[in-house]
């Protein structure tokens, strides 16, 4: 017989079928044994009649066994529907129940546990209803990114996680053991190489690991994570990055169905702007994490916004590819985009002149020699172009309010925490 | 004024149009100097007049300048249309030209070079009409291939790169210095997190990056690739596996738009059948790239496939989580799917059963408390599963006939190259 999802049995009242699945609750009635069954479609009840010849078999089934049931769809008495429950109006009336795996949980999937346990027990963990949503989230959100950007005409390219050179730029780079004595890197972002490709494709995007090696150990970093890339040329400044970034998140907001705060304009301030409207110090060069929170609770309450752009980060606290607002030097056309209290994004227009780009490497104390390969893109034609990059766990933490970006990871990597996993 | 896309100009006719994008040709016939004008969406030739306020700046113009440009769209007269270029039908009359980024190039773009010279300058490179078509390709694989999944259930999940403990299993893997003293590893598979995720979604996919420190100099090795792994529960044996492949295969045939020999099934053979359809030693525990090629030469003889599946390849050759087929002891339910002759897949199904596994492992040397984050999973009720990899860009290399699996990936790192960059 082939195997019907749980979701379809509705449309098989009075016929036999195979179901398989987990026993998600067994609850032994003497008599009678009650079953609730789950496959990736959903649960419904299932029962074991005392005359049934499943009648041992399901004594010696417990929670969490795989099995694969075959079973009558009974239509339940009018009195027994529970109308608010998936199958609530139908039973399956067990037949025989074939164990195809044991199994032995830790604990109780809707136990108390803390963040390590739970880490520590992911391949068991990760079955709860919380955590399966939040990945299904995730996956939703990476793939409506790629659509929003599809359909702006945006090529999607593989960008590469190990390069050559020391990566003394910006945020610390793993070491890589390469061949021989060579030493090469993780790529702590695809920055370089989406604007390599926009001399080839004029819009890119692409949705890599990227890898950070900060000694930091709090709830919003992490030393791996996957980067939401795109950068295109021909833009007049960054204000069209941000147009696409926005759209993007329109999409993803929508595709994800969740409640979010988000106006037909997303709120823009300048830094400046930023802190005085928080009434902090308009000398500091960026905002602390409490004044990102504050200023999303400000976004929320005056413009009904659960994200707000903050624009002209001073250039010194930009990379050297960062370009300069002409009309207020000493700030960039870059922008950040916090969502519910959090940076998730970064982005801006970049430098397309070969020699401002030298010249700015150079002051930024960096060897032009050491990336000849991507200065290259600079002497073919490049185009005036920006682009942004969007954290996926972060978003998607701050989407469902978890409060630390590690309970929205698969297998969280961080200062004290990677797994042991022989690889094959 | 809003610029206007190059394949959009046709039904600008008679009115004035701003075009940026690279200048493909410039002849300078004297009076008059004629363009070639190319942006993401295509090309269309441009004049500029002897009057024109625009002759001394197109003058100073070269190829691949990048160029913003004023522009009336006028019609060709009949008997000067070309029927079978894009934009034949119309010509740029052109007022006004605006240099965005000066153009000095190495070589021109269609001269003769060998694989490093390209390699070497693929900033430059990469914009040939060859390999922007062999990337968008590409990027139509990858997207054809989720696509196909997410049609069958199937959920994406972000595979770790790095990993703890030592991957003595199987491939090289490259060492990474992790925080302090520890080491990690760079992922040589998805493998067994994508089993891991069986037991949470039944059934998952990944494209992740995956990393081989293999020796090898060859047209078909890599160390970084893309991987498109899909791993399944509840099947009844590894053809169920093969079947969801094909389906992916067919949704890439079909969205790339290519020629493909792909018959209603694509045939299969276990490996002492392919050995003795060749008449090789049927000894031997896998194919040989040459046999490799002669048994596509074959199905492509004899059941008009570029396609063709062998399985059953001998437990010794396979890794410890291989499945072994009760009827046919010594011999696995694995398969490989080969095309035009190269491997491009592999899979099979997997052992579901803890203790068999754990025996499986200690036979292979392997020592089970290095895995134990792995065996959790299938401590909690693992169902017969199976899955498969497939590498991106030999596909990709195979689809569109390209010799050579380096040139159809971005930034291929081997044995001797990794570009050097500055990395922030």
């Amino acid at each position: 017989m082939e195997r019907t999802l749980i979701s379809e049995l509705g449309a098989h009242v009075d016929k036999k079928v195979l179901v398989q699945g987990w026993v998600d609750v067994r609850r032994d009635q003497g008599k009678m044994i009650f079953f609730d069954f789950r496959d990736r479609s959903g649960k419904v009840q299932g029962v074991v009649l005392p005359k049934s010849e499943a009648i041992e078999s399901a004594k010696e089934v417990r929670n969490e066994f795989v099995v694969s049931v075959e079973a009558t769809v009974n239509k339940r008495p009018e009195k027994n529907i529970k109308a608010d429950v998936q199958n609530g109006d139908i039973e399956l009336e067990i037949h025989v129940i074939t164990v195809l795996s044991r199994a032995e949980v830790p604990f109780e999937l809707e136990a108390e546990i803390n963040l390590d346990t739970y880490l520590d027990h992911q391949p068991y963990t990760l079955r709860s209803e919380k955590a399966r949503n939040i990945f299904k989230t995730q996956s939703t959100i990476i793939e409506a990114f790629r659509e929003a950007l599809r359909e702006e005409d945006f090529i999607e390219f593989q960008a590469p996680a190990l390069v050559g050179g020391d990566a003394e730029g910006g945020a610390a780079a793993f070491k890589v053991d390469y061949y021989y004595d060579q030493k090469a890197y993780l790529a702590t972002s695809p920055q370089l190489y989406k604007q390599i490709m926009v001399v080839v494709f004029e819009r890119v995007f692409s949705t890599p690991k990227v890898f950070r090696g900060e000694k930091h150990a709090t709830t919003r970093h992490l030393s791996e994570y996957s980067s939401m890339d795109f950068e295109m040329g021909f833009i007049k400044d960054h204000t069209d990055v941000m147009a696409v970034l926005e759209r993007a998140m329109r999409k993803i907001v929508e595709k994800t169905g969740l409640e979010v705060a988000l106006p037909e304009r997303i709120p823009v301030l300048t830094l400046r702007e930023a802190q005085a409207a928080l009434g902090v110090s308009t000398d500091e060069p960026d905002l602390e994490p409490e004044h990102e929170r504050a200023l999303c609770e400000w976004a929320l309450k005056e413009h009904k916004s659960d994200f707000v752009f903050v624009t002209h980060y001073p250039m010194s606290k930009r990379p050297f590819y960062t370009y300069e607002d002409e009309n207020n030097l000493g700030y960039s056309k870059s922008f950040d985009l916090l969502f519910r209290g959090l940076e998730i994004s970064t982005g801006g227009q970049r430098i397309h002149n070969l020699e401002s780009l030298i010249e700015r490497a150079k002051a930024k104390g960096l060897d032009p020699e050491k990336f000849k390969f991507y200065l290259e893109a600079f002497k073919v034609g490049m185009p005036p172009h920006g682009g942004s990059a969007t954290g996926l766990e972060r978003l998607t933490a701050r989407l469902l309010n978890i409060a630390n970006v590690k309970e929205a990871t698969l297998f969280p990597r961080d200062l004290n925490r990677i797994d042991t996993l022989l690889s094959e």
